[in-house]
């Protein structure tokens, strides 16, 4: 059945969505068996497999490891995963331009610390103890530089906005192969490292003094200026 | 083979994104068909095509239709169609909840509209069309809403950035169904449109002005105003 199989998986997935949209599934639901859902919805269990795929690569599923064909997938939504996903893919397609994801971020992550700055009494901590943990001299630039991340999603989870924290996350991903290809590049990494922290240090000094516009001017410089220092390692220029 | 088979296709997904990253495949290639890609990498078929489908869904292919299982997909990088799907599962599924999109839809529009505002000469000519055609009389409240959606989209590409454009539309899209479920518990829907193609008009009128603060409150009224017009519609209320 040529059109038939190749759309099925698209039936199957609208009628995951409408249950999720509807309440009848929800986040730690599972899912039923392969076998199960392909009798439910009269498609074959390819199909189900296919929307399983699109749907777990989206972040809305978790299959249990090692379980059989028959042990549903749970419901969750963890967008950051999916989000990463597609970025990464649409960078590598040429989808989304080097430069513009650069740019996305500096527009996002201005706005929370804007609001960080304006905010009564933002909880900094996760940021403080993440940017505590980047003064281990011993990290590898890998890991120095996946700390670096988390301290900036923090920023945008502390502003209270899970959609901005994932979005600028996934862009962030996307990009991640560059940026540690631009480290290997840095002849001075230590004073790289020194540099980024001050930066971070500053960062966090605007937005405890109040100063929206300081805090804004500050990141743009810190995200502008560490793409700068590992241009050599782009794409697209 | 369990866990062969569960795994395999992300093998595939790793190996198509390899390809795209180092320039053997580019937009507007073929992909060979499924059974030659089987035997390339030395996985299932099903394998296969449940990669393909998780690449299609996030918008790096375009499968031909009708075409059989021997002709390939074409590579395409169509970011919006792939992060409105994964928007519109995360909110089904609460991984966004509906006040967080709306709120980055106001963060990502003011930074646009504050950018076109100064900006030297933006192009807003397909924006003024949109809204020119907005103009109908006759347009159903679903046809008035996707070319409102289209008019924030021709601002957020004027603006120069796509990726900032695509997630708009994506975050748009998302939440499209209580836009339009919104609509159809409006009152006076005329009155309505009146309104919001006002808004619109006066959103321009501060970015011609040079206006860019301006443009910023005008455009976050306009979007905060009409989900609060249709709050009713809402989840998570």
């Amino acid at each position: 059945m040529p059109g038939g199989t190749t759309r099925a998986w698209r039936t199957v997935l609208e009628r995951i969505e409408s249950d999720l949209l509807e309440g009848r599934l929800g986040p730690g639901d599972r899912l039923p068996g392969e076998r199960d859902l392909a009798t439910q919805m009269g498609v074959g269990r390819s199909s189900v497999r296919e929307a399983i795929r699109v749907l777990e690569s989206m972040g809305l599923l978790r299959t249990a490891s090692g379980s059989g064909p028959n042990a549903g997938a749970i419901i969750t939504a963890t967008p950051e995963g999916g989000m990463a996903t597609l970025m990464r893919l649409q960078v590598a397609a040429k989808g989304f331009p080097f430069d513009e994801i650069v740019d996305t971020r500096v527009l996002l992550e201005s706005a929370v610390v804007h609001r960080l700055a304006t905010a009564d009494e933002p909880d900094l901590g996760p940021a403080e103890s993440t940017l505590q943990a980047m003064r281990d001299a011993a990290l590898t630039p890998e890991e120095f530089l996946a700390l670096d991340a988390q301290f900036h999603v923090w920023l945008a989870e502390a502003s209270g906005n899970g959609v901005v924290a994932s979005v600028m996350s996934g862009l962030r991903t996307a990009i991640e192969s560059y940026a540690r290809a631009g480290a290997a590049l840095v002849d001075d990494w230590p004073a790289m490292v020194e540099n980024l922290q001050g930066e971070h240090e500053s960062i966090l000094d605007a937005i405890r003094a109040g100063d929206p516009d300081l805090a804004r001017t500050r990141v743009r410089d810190h995200i502008v200026g560490f793409y700068a220092a590992t241009h050599a390692a782009h794409p697209n220029h």
